[in-house]
């Protein structure tokens, strides 16, 4: 499909999309780069790739396809860096969970003939760095592509297909949408997540050790929620402000009156509220976004593994 | 170890008990009972028990050990029925999750001779019902008592026996101190998984469809958190209200700083405390109460099979 792709950055996200090119037969050539030698050790220590430089210039020099993997706040000096590099015609897309500031930040840095398509793949573990990826990350889930007005449509076809052969349905939509459906589907919810971590890190640490000893399902969901990747988490909430501020906000509103209701005791505003909530599960379980299993007894746990032993 | 056991209430925790004491052999008399006859039925059908009854007095009649597992709601109306029918030298305990008010409660409505000692298994799954049970749902889990302080020492050592043998741990705590420990751990997390997914429901129908489309890691946890029982969750919240408010109250402080610093673009305090919070992932992890598995990838999904095949 390409005979080089080139990937700036070598995390989960990176070293998955590295790992399946190779399985897929989507390139002949993958090239590394990333910031830190330790990493780039690690992802050629993995066999990540074919060639492996501490510079994104050399890695993307040639490259059909270049993927930007690195924290969305990275951006503007990879673009300084590389785009002197960039072969006329070649595709320029990215991985970050916000994507109109992409578009601000690349689009003005971009050299005449090179396409640039932004993407956001909607999967992820909550894992970090070269050896957290695998090659199926991206089977049976959703790759978002936000290409600008103007865009080369040959450049958003060819990228269509590479996602597709990555195993993921590709849906396109402009890019202060997107930024909006994903600050309540996941920017929102970690930095609840994030918050109510913090809130039990700040109690005194008798209660703390018994909130960890007996830690169960909602705390300990939220927390792995809150391991993901602090530098990445931290550009999300610097370059979508606006879209987590507004659905922040709605939440916050709404909050008030849940808050009211255990204050005041109000027994069927409760009921109707949590009644209401079960419908929008089934309908996440019908869109084929989650299973239906019953997974708080977690897979691998002691739980888990009676149950298994039991049947 | 019993003649009798009587499960007043047959949801997930009753028909999990009945199903484990079966297993175990801990009883020669499993006696069901339960406020609605198709449910009822549905527990025959499954054949939980050896009895049926809709009448709550008479499953406890000559039962040595009663367990309530109806919501905590219902405690006061179940006591006012069963309390004469309860044989002298029983055990009376219950699964509920929130404690001080099963004591308030029951405790004044206790026959003479009667030995109540509150209990809380933390296990559970999101769903409910007679059917949602499974024999290994306690095994590796922790079962906390909370026996007020004129307990009698012998039914507490034959309760912890009983949880022991249905594969939990016991601790013993006071019931003020569980009901702390819970609204962090547990009933905060779920008012808020609630509460975002109220948020959701209340967007126009066309961002809603698309959050629902889209629900990735974050929210699609929230949902599940928040498909749990709404009956049982209302009576949570109506009956450990100080807990719940003290505990939401210190996180609404905390979400007002985060908040602050998501407006303000403050980059070093966002990464901070994103960094923070991975510490308590990690404890949770090291104490078994969580596997390390990457679990973003749900088991059973379309993206765990391909990996699943693909390694």
């Amino acid at each position: 499909m390409f005979e080089k792709i080139a990937l700036v950055g070598i995390g989960l996200i990176g070293s998955s999309i590295a790992l399946s090119v190779r399985q897929q037969g989507l390139a002949r050539h993958i090239a590394i780069s990333t910031r830190k030698a330790p990493t780039l050790a690690e992802a050629e220590a993995l066999r990540l790739g074919d060639s492996y430089t501490l510079s994104a210039a050399e890695a993307v020099r040639d490259a059909d396809l270049v993927v930007l993997c690195t924290p969305v706040g990275a951006y503007e000096a990879v673009m300084a860096e590389i785009a002197p590099a960039l072969k006329r015609g070649a595709i320029l897309s990215d991985v970050g969970s916000v994507k109109q500031y992409a578009l601000d930040v690349i689009q003005p840095l971009l050299p005449e003939g090179v396409h640039f398509v932004p993407g956001h793949p909607l999967a992820g573990t909550e894992y970090s760095g070269p050896s957290a990826g695998f090659a199926a990350l991206f089977r049976g889930r959703w790759c978002i592509l936000t290409p600008g007005t103007d865009a080369d449509a040959q450049a958003v076809r060819m990228l269509t297909g590479f996602w597709e052969a990555l195993g993921s349905s590709v849906e396109v939509m402009d890019a202060p949408h997107h930024d909006l459906v994903l600050a309540i589907t996941s920017h929102v919810p970690h930095l609840i997540a994030y918050n109510i971590v913090g809130t039990v890190d700040d109690l005194a640490n008798d209660t703390k050790s018994e909130v960890i000893k007996f830690s169960a399902s909602g705390f300990r969901d939220f927390t792995r929620i809150a391991a993901s990747d602090p530098v990445m988490w931290r550009d999300v909430f610097l370059t979508n402000r606006d879209a987590v501020l507004e659905m922040l906000g709605r939440f916050l509103v709404d909050l008030d009156v849940l808050h009211a209701a255990v204050r005041d005791g109000d027994g069927p505003a409760l009921e109707a509220l949590f009644t209401r909530t079960r419908a929008i599960r089934r309908s996440i379980i019908d869109a084929g976004q989650e299973t239906a299993a019953a997974d708080f007894g977690r897979v691998g746990s002691p739980q888990d593994q009676a149950r298994t032993g039991a049947e």
